[in-house]
């Protein structure tokens, strides 16, 4: 593989013009959109005329004339298709936490006798983290949480179990998790799921709908590119609708908000996620980055994220300065999702030396470098780049000057 | 009183120059700062910096650079000034209906044997609702809720009251609520209290400190002028924040965030208070607009507002035309918000009137036409102006037209 070859690669990627819907600073290459997507130009524009126009200039008849209303249902619409979700059962708001807070008071209450949350040791801490706190609010009798390794999940599975709360890509590992299968053996013994999407919205295919699956949350600033702590989204399958109850009734949940009557009554639906006002204008330059997913076809995204991933291993294979990089990713790229994670004692140091070289990638606790792969703007020449300059800088070992170490107050 | 008297108020007012720092449409009287405050320019400068410089260019590295991660502790100590908080209580995120959850929770979880919420039949419905939410969680375990008219509060107040929650500024009437006295006499039965002060911070003085306020919340997005759907804040008292117990447990409420530790524990203070990743964009626009309080003394603020509004009540009675408007707020100025509530049998129709000439008023059901009074922005002129349009509509009866009449869709 060298470089013409590559250059080849990006001549046939059919997604290759998406890179021009994105601003991406110069001399960069950016190996960090699963933390923070980059920015879609129409999502610039967006914020632009929310701010200028929306609020400035039509102030509170904006949340007519401008939709502000509907921003959460029609942005849940635009994340619907990338989901895999019928209409009716996506809605964009709050964090990822407070939607999978919601979503396990709702799947805990439609289980009678059973309290227990499944899911696994390494998930995203947050997620264990909600359920733990959504626990000590009553301990034992809403909620008790059991964590264990992703290896035993599917033994466990018995008529003990609520929920099933998983995320479908590891957020170090990058490890991918078969929905359907899961889900399948799940509702076999009666339990409930729960899937966090935060990792693959946006960057995987995905058919909540044909997989069965009871609930789903996700982010919108990783692959949806919604800007820094976009707000997120909750999926709920429609079957589901009629027993919704979550204890987070704001108005804007309400069926009928503006009659500002004394009792709750849940609005229709997924609508009844809904709780305080939205943050518009997150919310709406959101709206406007999903626009990049028009025309997409996400087996086409898969396949070049796949493609980024294979060649960023083989160029680190076949370069003697890379071995001490070890993959603990999946080496199959049908059992990972868009981001590679490799070992190293000096990660955090490698990391510093990548980003001050212009190659923006992420580290993880304890000795992980995370190579975030967002297949709408990276090009396969980046890979090479990205490459390039990690052989140089493990060649080199210039990770191990002091002004690479960890600093003491963070992160 | 002529329009002469009038100018002479505007040419007096010490807060006359803060209207050149808000971008205010031509031609309109904006009487609706309570519920979405007017854009300072500020705040749209900072939404071209976050957008195109700090997301665009800087990326995933503005969390440091830009200090995206303590925004939510920087917004908050903006605030505290004017709740009449020393540092470290307060601290912005979420919905005001999220973090009335969370305090809900708090005060709750600090109460050992009592599980009574007393609140007022007209407080601002989501809050009751929110108090529901969470009792039907799991009913009876964690929390009764019981609405009493305002009239009876005082009296109630006895040994089983687990938590008072309340709104300092009713959101239709505008009727005020004596912190202190309530706060004390709450706890000489053992009660802990919630301040909801969404239309009050940024209006009134306010000295939750001095009054022995245990937790308040409240909104960006009013008198704050953050935006529409600004972040809101929380105030804890800090003798209780070895206390706090709140089930929303997010990761950016862990004591380490970055270090992915699969159990919570807690951040110190009021930083517990966070959950998920904050909206960036809306939550910087929040931080820009709170430098128009810089320098302001809020008594002086408060003068006006009670100037703005006895000007109306003033120009309204002695106008013929505009005697079937009955005011519903409190007569004495001190007992009453920044804002005025008339009844009318027409108020939809009268409001749609008022705004279609400019004059942006708003609408409660069910027959509430209400003034806010934002009195960094408004001048006394305005007043006068908005006066004189409302008695020429009430004049021709133009209201009567069908064109306003009551759109059958909303609100």
């Amino acid at each position: 593989m060298n470089l013409e070859n590559v250059l080849d690669l990006d001549r046939g990627d059919p997604l290759a013009a998406k890179r021009g819907e994105f601003a991406l600073p110069d001399n960069v290459v950016y190996l960090d959109g699963n933390s923070l997507g980059a920015m879609p130009l129409a999502a610039q524009q967006r914020s632009l005329h929310v701010v200028e126009q929306q609020w400035g200039r039509d102030l509170i008849q904006s949340w007519n004339s401008h939709d502000w209303i509907d921003l959460p249902i029609t942005v849940g619409e635009k994340i619907a298709p990338l989901l895999g979700a019928a209409r009716g059962q996506v809605i964009c708001c709050d964090s990822t936490s407070v939607n999978l807070f919601k979503s396990l008071c709702c799947a805990l209450g439609m289980q009678k006798d059973r309290r227990l949350v499944l899911s696994q040791t390494d998930n995203f801490p947050a997620d264990l983290y909600i359920a733990q706190g959504l626990n000590n609010l009553s301990p034992g009798e809403i909620c008790k949480l059991e964590v264990i390794d992703d290896s035993e999940i599917e033994a466990r599975l018995d008529e003990t179990v609520a929920v099933l709360m998983l995320t479908h890509v590891n957020f170090r590992s990058g490890k991918l998790h078969d929905i359907r299968r899961l889900t399948e053996r799940a509702h076999e013994k009666g339990a409930l799921v729960i899937w966090d999407l935060a990792h693959s919205t946006g960057a995987l295919p995905l058919e909540l709908d044909d997989w069965g699956v009871d609930f789903a949350v996700g982010c919108g600033y990783k692959y949806l590119n919604g800007g820094p702590g976009a707000p997120a989204f909750i999926y709920a399958a429609e079957r589901h609708h009629a027993s919704i109850r979550q204890p987070l009734t704001g108005w804007m949940g309400h069926q009928k908000p503006f009659s500002f009557s004394g009792e709750y009554q849940p609005a229709p639906g997924v609508q009844q996620f809904l709780c305080g006002t939205p943050p518009v204008l997150s919310m709406s330059v959101l709206d406007a980055a999903l626009g990049v997913f028009e025309g997409v076809d996400m087996d086409e995204l898969r396949a070049k994220s796949m493609g980024l991933s294979e060649l960023f291993i083989q160029l680190c294979q076949s370069n003697k300065h890379l071995r001490e990089l070890i993959l603990v990713s999946p080496q199959n790229s049908h059992d990972r999702g868009s981001q590679l994670a490799f070992a190293h004692p000096s990660a955090y140091a490698i990391c510093q030396a990548l980003i001050e070289r212009g190659v923006i990638a992420d580290f993880r606790a304890p000795d992980i470098l995370r190579i975030g792969l967002a297949p709408l703007y990276l090009r396969y020449k980046d890979i090479w780049d990205a490459v390039q300059i990690l052989a140089e800088i493990m060649m080199t070992r210039c990770y191990l000057q002091d002004q690479y170490s960890r600093p003491q107050k963070v992160t």
